[in-house]
């Protein structure tokens, strides 16, 4: 290898569906981040780290039509492994390999990938973070379920998000729902995943889809359509539980039984305002068992930018893996549900088959492009720095003060404040203001050339206009206790 | 897809040098990040995300031997991708893809991935942590070096790991040795491999290494031997400068004198004390191109767990992948140096072609180990709530206060306190207490059966004993108020 060799000819960028986070983007991103993790603390939560690929055979079978998407690793001898699809899969795979864990309520803030058609301009990458809260073990029925929802809430208020409905359903009733239309047993997963479109297009199609591709009776479509458009909130559940028909249905009744639970405890938690009860909410992973929840707002789908979400559609596919998925969603900002099954497909024995799990995932690129819109970026800072550091003087003595700056910049270093200072030697006083403006750092401590030889330096406040701040002198060994106390005010 | 198929029959485990990480281990790792990245921030840095796979034309001809490592994405059609094998080559990437970037210290903390032997518990893994503090840009020589040593010396330092020693070299000066020694100028990268590996075996076998792998000359390889041996302050620096063979090269003059710059801002630094100038460093990697550094302490080779460093080597390779390299590192938790060179392999026109670069990379495993050996476990506790919500009643009557409970946490969490509750409707004080004694929560906010209905609960510290603390009655309305103050004191 040579680095003078003729430069690289191939275009410089990331793989498709992947980008560079930086600058005031981060700030953002990382302010998110804090939020969320705050609130996950405040409820008991602990968090894992689980590898960014897992062996291949522990992602297969569990995300049925997508399992498409999930990126290979190249078999370069050893173990196939995949890169994680989600992180529930890796979840319950931990909680099936460590099972003295009975009970727990982890978080996971990562990154997980699919091989999706990208749509940037409505957040969704082929590389994306999720921030995930989940409560595994048995408990009595519905109230982590409760804390869960209760956390969805907490998370989009903290992030300032008012303008939001979690549109919440369970399993067991669209099961039952299903099953006294007259969906046959092996249909029902297919017809719930057509059901599941229902947020992006009007009835009349996936009618058509239920009865054209999934070879459905169009009678029992239609008594389908007269119970997915219901909606609302306790209301719902006590018509639901006056149909008598969907009343005799073990599972229906069972998840009904269910809802009034979670009810109280709703009302108990101050969420029941924000739940909008929603018999069209599917969802589409299979792995779901109990209650499923959407949290969606109007500020979901952000405008699009240079008009790419217009052509999306329009162009052709420029790669094989362009269509692999031509449905651009928008709309969920969180969602989640129950599944009690998945830990028991990684069980080693019976003996450990059954650890009930209820979560949430958070999508955080969404959540960015709603938070930032609302943000005035100007006023986001991409460094942290509170002191910059300058030195003044002149004529054929003036060294410029480099070392002595270095040294100031120790001290406050060492006093845990952020500083820095022109990499230059003889810096001009009018370069050092700039760089500090550029930065937008409060302050400046400035070395003079004759003040500092009597152990004095000046402490002046910037960003206040020019000279609006004469400064004061603070003798240099008071100058972290007074920079400290200044930074406070 | 049924999750009620039978349950599957492969090994339970996460792929080959590859941990989950949880518990309070998640506490300690976190807690170096924070400590890292509050460094990092106090100089001025800002960080960046880049994907964690990377078009693998970026990554080709940059390691050298070690390109075999690196973890391709399987051809799934469209663009052909590898997973990052440091943060360093998608840095300058980074830089390169954005030209309006003249002058940036980035940070970055992430996981790169390599396919070398693992060797867990010595810290070495396939995919890993590492933090990068870099500084790019044109400057005056030797300034932005002085203050990534600085950095190094100040996270270790707030690490509380003083045990350490710098040892720094310049490549030029190396490379200058190797020109006077006689060492064909093709041959100088592979002969300062050899050279590499002086801090694991000792001179007689580098020294057979160069002349029966590499083809020097027994003579040459004795010369280099003399200087490769010497090692000091700045008091080396002299005793160079009083070598006029030495001196009369270009490439050793020019590294001695960034080196005489260098030692001036490192005593203003005050990091002067722990650095050695050694001969002996040349670091792995091709695209270095002035000072290198590796910090090392005693520490860095933690006693072996279960006796498996022990048999590591004795051990036959069990699948393809294993004997990949194997060579087991100790040493060094942090390294880096100066490369001007790595960004202009990716411009796409001569304009851009230059963009020096220092940067240091910590080794996140390595200073786990160290700082978890001297850390006593029992302390540290994996979650971080304050206060345990329970209920206490009995009789007939008695509900549980199940919603009660629900209500108290909300008002607690709403005031950014951190509650749990079991969540269990009718639980016995004992069961309450054992939950909240396993969390280490210190706090216990109790809904008495009666005293609830008259507005009032007792707050009670926990953790000191049995009934050392008898509790104190609070107005519900002051309960917030109340725990935060008790929490602060």
């Amino acid at each position: 290898m040579a680095p003078k060799e003729k430069a690289q000819q191939f275009t410089l960028k990331t793989p498709k569906g992947t980008k560079d986070w930086a600058d005031k983007d981060m700030i953002i991103r990382s302010r998110i981040f804090d939020t969320i993790t705050s609130v996950f603390k405040r409820h008991g939560g602990v968090t894992i780290d689980t590898p960014v690929f897992e062996l291949r055979e522990i992602l297969a079978g569990k995300y049925g039509e997508d399992s498409k998407l999930i990126y290979d690793l190249k078999d370069q001898g050893g173990e196939l492994c995949s890169l994680r699809y989600d992180l529930t899969v890796p979840f319950a795979r931990f909680l099936a390999m460590n099972p003295t864990i009975q009970q727990i309520k982890r978080f996971h803030i990562a990154k997980v990938y699919r091989r999706d058609q990208p749509a940037m301009t409505k957040g969704r990458m082929r590389e994306f973070y999720q921030c995930d809260f989940d409560i595994a073990g048995q408990y009595e029925s519905m109230i982590p379920d409760a804390e869960i929802l209760a956390i969805g809430v907490e998370c989009l208020t903290a992030l300032a998000i008012d303008d939001f409905v979690i549109k919440l359903n369970h399993r067991k009733i669209l099961d039952g729902i299903f099953e006294v239309c007259g969906v046959p047993a092996q249909d029902v997963r297919k017809i719930s995943s057509a059901v599941d479109k229902l947020d992006k297009v009007p009835w009349a199609d996936v009618k058509k889809e239920m009865i054209d591709e999934k070879g459905l009776a169009e009678e029992v479509a239609d008594k389908i359509g007269k119970y997915v458009e219901l909606k609302g909130g306790v209301d719902l559940l006590n018509r639901i539980k006056a149909d008598e028909t969907l009343m005799a249905n073990e599972s229906a009744a069972a998840g009904v039984k269910d809802m009034e639970v979670l009810f109280t405890y709703l009302a108990a938690l101050d969420v029941e305002p924000k739940v909008s009860f929603d018999l069209s909410l599917a969802r589409g992973l299979d792995y779901y068992t109990g209650i499923i929840y959407e949290c969606v707002t109007g500020a979901s789908a952000p405008p699009p930018q240079d008009g790419e979400a217009n052509h999306d559609k329009k162009k052709k596919p420029k790669d094989a893996d362009e269509d692999v998925s031509e449905y651009v969603g928008v709309g969920s900002i969180a969602a989640g549900g129950r599944y009690d099954e998945l830990v028991g497909m990684f069980a080693q024995s019976k003996k450990k088959a059954v650890m009930p799990c209820v979560g949430i995932s958070f999508g955080v690129e969404r959540l960015f492009s709603i938070i930032k819109a609302k943000e005035d970026m100007s006023k986001v800072r991409a460094t942290e720095t509170d002191v910059y550091v300058m030195a003044f003087g002149g004529g054929k003595e003036w060294t410029g003060f480099l070392p002595e700056r270095m040294q100031i910049c120790k001290k406050l270093w060492d006093a845990g404040l952020r500083a820095e200072f022109l990499y230059k030697s003889k810096p001009k006083p009018r370069q050092q203001f700039d760089a500090a403006d550029k930065i937008g750092a409060p302050l400046a401590v400035i070395l003079g050339q004759e003040e500092y030889g009597q152990g004095k330096v000046k402490v002046k406040q910037l960003g206040m206009g020019e000279n609006a701040d004469e400064g004061t002198d603070v003798a240099v060994d008071e100058l972290t206790a007074y920079v400290a106390d200044l930074l406070k005010a």
